[in-house]
């Protein structure tokens, strides 16, 4: 069993492409299911597995009398109660892929305590990778990109990455609504990050440092272009995953086994 | 004028520092306001000079009929049609330092696009810094540190930096409830963050070699412990702030003109 958590910065487009990747596999006639994982998404346009929502609800705790901003914390805290639930759902799915959608906010899932463990507890079904959408428009702007912001979304992946210990697919959402040049050049510092050029600024140094120290370790590893809303790139996201968790196997190798 | 910007994860206190700092000022016969931008907050402990919600409400924006990620997303982005009022309201003050409440999810205030705008907007007013608040539940847990979680907490504040281009205090909350061995520990890992230890995991040399390139270019710079509960580090606070903005003349000298 591969579990695919699908997370992103708010309005990335994590619903979407778990919608859209759900609709591939199925339409490639293999085993998947969708798990939501956020307690205050308000329209799911697929049918998942499993929904938090029938444990737990943010707006039933807006109504309960907590404010906005603690009852997003106590509903994605709340979560991990349910753990066995959960895994229980999905376990008796017995299918090869698990779709985990997360909170709108990728702060709750990625940087709480309480969701840290509940990852882990999940982990323990099967092969895990996490799969992060970038948004473009937190780096590109009016066809420039800021290379400065770039870098920022890369490291906010990274950040998650090693806190998870897990592989991670990097995937730019969105990329019928960029340029073709944008696309090329952000492609191309995706190839080798420390051919980016950051000026003289003041944290030019600190930034390429960094860049330098990702290529060191190996790279980025899995980055692609995709589009949830005009499909694009979703049979390279299954490439994607398939190289991570099954070492390259494609689809024919591995089904029809009704569990992996 | 001195722009503090209060940054952190959901829970790590943001607000009461923005209270005792507040306090603090005061108490010590300098000038200083806060402004609230939480759109969704719900009580504020401090009287803020100016208060987003006049404007923006989250709670109304949903009762609007937005959905609650819907509503946050919006509430945010709106902030930046305010700019001018929140600027206006910030000179006719004429405080030397402006404390800046930010959303309770820094996601939405540090990975937006309008907020980037906004704050780019803001520092037109003054010398700025980013106060980054981190909570040590994410990488302590009855009484050990998990170095792994404890660098992402670190990257992920180091991704706004770079993505804001502002200097950053790095401050740990909450200091009363960790054991003395813990905050000992932590702070030689803040001296010279390439002694952490990472052992021999599969991503230890991937952290390895982030930690080494931001020593390599110069370390974190201020870094330090705080409690705002119990009020413990407010005069460190302030003096690295004063470190950063004021090139670390104290408030003697720069005081009691009226506006810097």
């Amino acid at each position: 069993m591969y579990l695919i958590h699908v997370i992103g910065t708010a309005g990335s487009g994590k619903t979407s492409i778990v919608k859209v990747m759900l609709d591939w596999l199925e339409d490639h006639e293999m085993s998947a299911i969708a798990v939501n994982l956020d307690p205050a998404v308000e329209v799911i346009p697929y049918s998942p597995h499993f929904d938090i929502r029938k444990y737990v609800n943010y707006v039933s705790l807006l109504e309960e009398g907590l404010g906005p901003n603690g009852a997003f914390i106590k509903s994605v805290d709340l979560m991990l109660k349910y753990v066995d639930k959960i895994k229980e759902s999905i376990e008796e799915a017995a299918s090869n892929y698990v779709l985990i959608d997360t909170p709108g906010q990728m702060e709750l899932f990625a940087f709480r305590k309480s969701t840290f463990e509940l990852v882990k507890r999940l982990n323990e079904l099967g092969k895990a990778v996490m799969l992060y959408i970038l948004d473009p428009s937190l780096f590109v702007s009016e066809g420039k990109i800021d290379a400065f912001s770039f870098v920022s979304a890369i490291l906010l992946g990274v950040s998650v990455k090693i806190r998870f210990k897990l592989p991670m697919i990097f995937a730019i959402n969105k990329v019928d609504l960029l340029d073709d040049y944008v696309v090329e050049l952000i492609s191309s510092w995706l190839g080798d990050l420390s051919t980016i050029p950051f000026g003289s600024e003041e944290y030019a140094p600190l930034v390429q440092s960094l860049v330098n120290a990702i290529e060191e370790a190996g790279g980025l590893g899995e980055t692609l272009f995709v589009s949830a809303l005009a499909e694009i790139g979703i049979d390279d996201l299954y490439a994607a995953i398939q190289r991570i968790v099954a070492g390259g196997e494609d689809y024919a190798t591995e089904e029809p086994s009704a569990r992996l």
